[in-house]
């Protein structure tokens, strides 16, 4: 079987929420997606992009996609931060998600780029041999720390 | 004391240089910083910005600083990664880093963001705690994965 792994584009939007959505799924946070098509129709495709992505198509639908943006390392310089690398359920097991993978890390070698990085759930194994079979280092004494609106709110509100 | 936090200039761009070199060797890692002063001139303060930076500042004197830039969280949209917080060692234990943290959850704030993020070391934790203390989650269960450039030579060599 064969697929077509290229750019995103505005017409893709609807496929990738649907891929954000099933993510969310996975990760067990189905309600966590307050991002809507718009905004990845404007945020993904507008005059400031704020993401670029790969998708893999076959036969006119979308299977998979490699969703990433740029950070800024203080120690290495512009790096690409993939953000989601997801292929839809049924179509897993098939080398997509390989392929994607591939794709988004060619791009960031001819970018000449340090660095490129990403997280991944310590329950998900699967994923975690993966990267590290492919010469990923999984780094164990980093936390990821956030604040949502209703944190940040409370925080300003106390200062 | 006084201490004036303000956005950086251009001509912070040695002071932001030296602080980043100090939070390597305080992260046990002195020789990670490949960045250098003229990175910083161009990627701070050049046409496209990869970064802001608020400093905080005492008698001309750059005295700490927060480094940080947009992510795009296909959850919650545009976030802020806040990258680097440090004092320098001799002015830390006068609340500099508390009024340079606060800064940024208010620039978040006041754009309206659904989130800011960063990454904290497992051991370092003074660090932890403040977070926790001001509200912050400290995820277990997620790793961050990278991969640096010689990974991704031997990486894409193999594919």
């Amino acid at each position: 079987m064969e697929y077509t792994i290229r750019k995103g584009e505005l017409k893709d939007a609807e496929a990738i929420f649907a891929l954000i959505q099933e993510l969310a799924v996975f990760e067990k946070e189905p309600h966590a997606v307050e991002v809507t098509v718009e905004d990845i129709q404007l945020d993904g495709f507008g005059d400031q992009p704020k993401f670029e992505v790969f998708v893999a198509e076959q036969n006119d639908e979308i299977l998979g996609m490699a969703l990433f943006y740029y950070r800024y390392s203080t120690w290495k310089g512009k790096t690409i931060h993939l953000e989601d690398l997801i292929v839809r359920k049924r179509a897993r097991g098939k080398g997509i998600g390989r392929l994607l993978y591939n794709e988004v890390l060619t791009y960031a070698h001819e970018q000449k780029l340090r660095r490129v990085e990403w997280a991944v759930l310590d329950w998900n194994t699967p994923a975690v041999e993966f990267y590290q079979n492919s010469g990923a280092e999984v780094y164990d004494d980093w936390r990821v720390v956030q604040m949502n609106a209703a944190q940040l709110k409370k925080y300003i509100d106390s200062i």
